[in-house]
């Protein structure tokens, strides 16, 4: 029996996958570029707004003229005339005079504020009281006050949201250079299996972690080929492999990652052509037996059959994989990948490896509290329980009731 | 001029959005079913496993045959035979006897452990030794363990991630009953707007909020239609208006929300036949100028002009629309939604209105701090800095540097 040489950290398996690169760019319209990341800095094409932008209904003025001004002591203007909605002023503002502006609407030549109609009483169709002093460039956005025309606004590497898509298209971008979303091939392999849409005989079991790790892929922003079921047969996999391979930039192969006499995946890895094992082998629980192997820019991954240790997997080395082929910039951890919370118990730990302990979150007033759910670690059941995954280092023998502890997000 | 009357405040909102209800109930595939959410809970159609399961390789045995077993005194047991993968063992397990099983195979009738191959030394063809004393069902996941027949294992309203449709797959459940996802219908409104694609005169903008919305209420989860650009005319706006309810469950139109005179969303709302105005104005900065009007089951928000305005809305009131229209279960508050920090520093803020406050989130040694994005609240180049919004009370004056405060998460 072949065992596990060099069980690799958690630590150490995150920095290997930081040496894939992202995948190549493409261009995409702004409709399709929502969770999709940006591959090139993203500098100001032009001033946002392009002009002087009253933020209210009122009168434009020249700030200086109502210096002083007050309920008891208004300012006195002369009406220069109206200034309509998407419309440049045919006059320029001169000193003692105002000008009717709505919301939105662009500044005349001279003005440099806007007091708002509440603060304004036209005594006629030619004069206006102001009652309130303004300060210059109240109630006015400046041109290139948003955004100037050169300044960075989007940095290579970010996640576009919808206030990104927002700021592009108001810009004027109409479509932006992003990295490939990276393409997962999956297969489970184990001869116990059979497919879920087939009743399983005597000593069978239905697949279950085809489903789930195609799930957890698209999550990620992967696009997904499955490839089905493969028997624990080193020629059929390896066929089945070098399929995979072929479509796609990554392969999760689910079962036979042990060292059992019929664990093939290691073997087939090993047979690929021009692949390295980069990783034989965890110190996490669940999930030691995890492969990771490269051939040219794509990677496979061998992972465990039992769901509960393949999610486990996934989530602490596979999706931040994906993170790093999507060219998702890595500066610092994610906001809201982690949530802290308050540990509800004692939790016992062997050292030497890193435990993922299945929690729920239950709010209480002082906070979360992590909450672990009990059960066999092999069990479906308790995922569909947890809302996320506590660590508990290697170097330390257990967690203890009422420790401070980050939650990794199961629900994301 | 037409006023706010009966201003509401943030609470009042969210119950009234509470009074729509789910959508109308559609059958998926679980392929398609990944974020949709559950409209019936589900229970167990068979034991999950459907027989007693070895979790390792080794020997099945009785457990009270190796009762005070150790290596200095290993119990003897005859070996009975393998058990294959898939298959169902031949022969019963008589007391004395042993019998090899890899994982994942099924234990024999008669056994009720299995000793993991590590703790057993084969003397011979018929005979093994068990250095290891058992516990019944060591090393076996018994028949329903996982999940039982008639076992709810899915909540009606649940969300779907990976492992529910990784479970479901597990139990042969290859299609389930999902709320439909919600048609969001969007329009903007002002004669200021051009279309991104264009390029504006003097005076115009670009429409923003078209984009943004439909990016916000996507990642929400529902099908969008977007009706593009309305000039400020009431015929005009009621006609579209009515376009917008014929295609979707819930219309957005951007602009015109306020009260001035060419704002026209509220007139039209109140023509629209068996319409009801439950919310002219909202208690919150920004995002006063909000209007929720319903028809039918249907409902019409009319959402500030200002693109900053209207994500904190969006945020605040239509995403939770959204989930209540997508069925979700609204028990308690959803883990992630929202994460602990500490504030930079001190925010005033008036009484009578909630502020959301855009923030920057940085780690630091003991947890988050909330790092409020400084500039005029119209810009949409805050929103692109910012990684989520802190809310302070109408009933506080403000909050200081050092307090803990909730951040609610525009990064998801």
């Amino acid at each position: 029996m072949e065992l596990f040489f060099n069980v690799a950290t958690t630590e150490r398996v995150l920095e290997i996958i930081q040496s894939f690169g992202p995948l190549e760019v493409e261009t995409v319209v702004l409709n399709d570029a929502l969770d999709r990341v940006l591959a090139e800095t993203v500098a100001s094409p032009e001033d946002l707004p392009p002009f002087p932008r009253s933020t209210v209904d009122g009168f434009a003025v020249r700030a200086r003229d109502t210096f002083g001004g007050s309920e008891q002591m208004p300012a006195l203007l002369r009406i220069a005339g109206d200034i309509g909605m998407a419309e440049e002023a045919k006059f320029e503002l001169e000193p003692g005079e105002a000008a009717r502006i709505p919301t939105g609407g662009m500044l005349p030549k001279g003005a440099d504020a806007v007091v708002m109609v509440e603060y304004s009483h036209a005594l006629d169709a030619q004069t206006v009281e102001i009652s309130k002093s303004l300060t210059p460039w109240e109630n006015v956005i400046q041109p290139g006050e948003d955004v100037a025309l050169g300044q960075v606004v989007i940095e290579k590497g970010t996640v576009l949201r919808a206030q990104e898509l927002g700021l592009l298209s108001g810009l004027g971008v109409q479509s932006i250079p992003v990295f490939r979303r990276p393409r997962v091939a999956i297969l489970s392999t184990g001869d116990e299996l059979v497919s879920p849409g087939e009743t399983p005989g005597a000593g069978q079991v239905r697949d279950i972690n085809s489903v789930t790790m195609a799930a957890l892929s698209r999550r990620a922003g992967a696009r997904v080929f499955n490839l089905g079921l493969v028997r624990d047969d080193f020629e059929v996999l390896r066929s089945k492999t070098t399929e995979g391979l072929d479509l796609a930039d990554m392969l999760l192969v689910s079962g036979g990652s042990s060292v059992g006499a019929r664990d093939f995946t290691l073997p087939v890895f090993r047979s690929l052509p021009d692949s390295e094992i980069l990783v034989h082998g965890v110190s996490i629980s669940p999930g030691k037996p995890t492969i990771l192997a490269r051939t040219g820019a794509k990677s496979v991954w061998g992972i465990p059959g039992h769901v509960a240790s393949a999610i486990v997997v996934f989530i602490v080395f596979i999706r931040p994989m994906l993170n790093v082929l999507s060219g998702r910039c890595s500066s610092g951890e994610a906001p809201f990948s982690r949530i802290p919370a308050r540990l509800s118990r004692n939790l016992a730990s062997a050292q030497g490896r890193d435990d993922f302990i299945r929690v729920r979150l239950e709010r209480e007033a002082d906070g979360w509290v992590a909450i672990p759910v009990l059960g066999k670690s092999g069990l479906i059941s308790t995922l569909v329980e947890a809302d996320g995954l506590v660590r508990i280092d290697r170097n330390t023998e257990g967690l203890c009731a009422g420790d401070d502890v980050q939650v990794l997000n199961l629900r994301y």
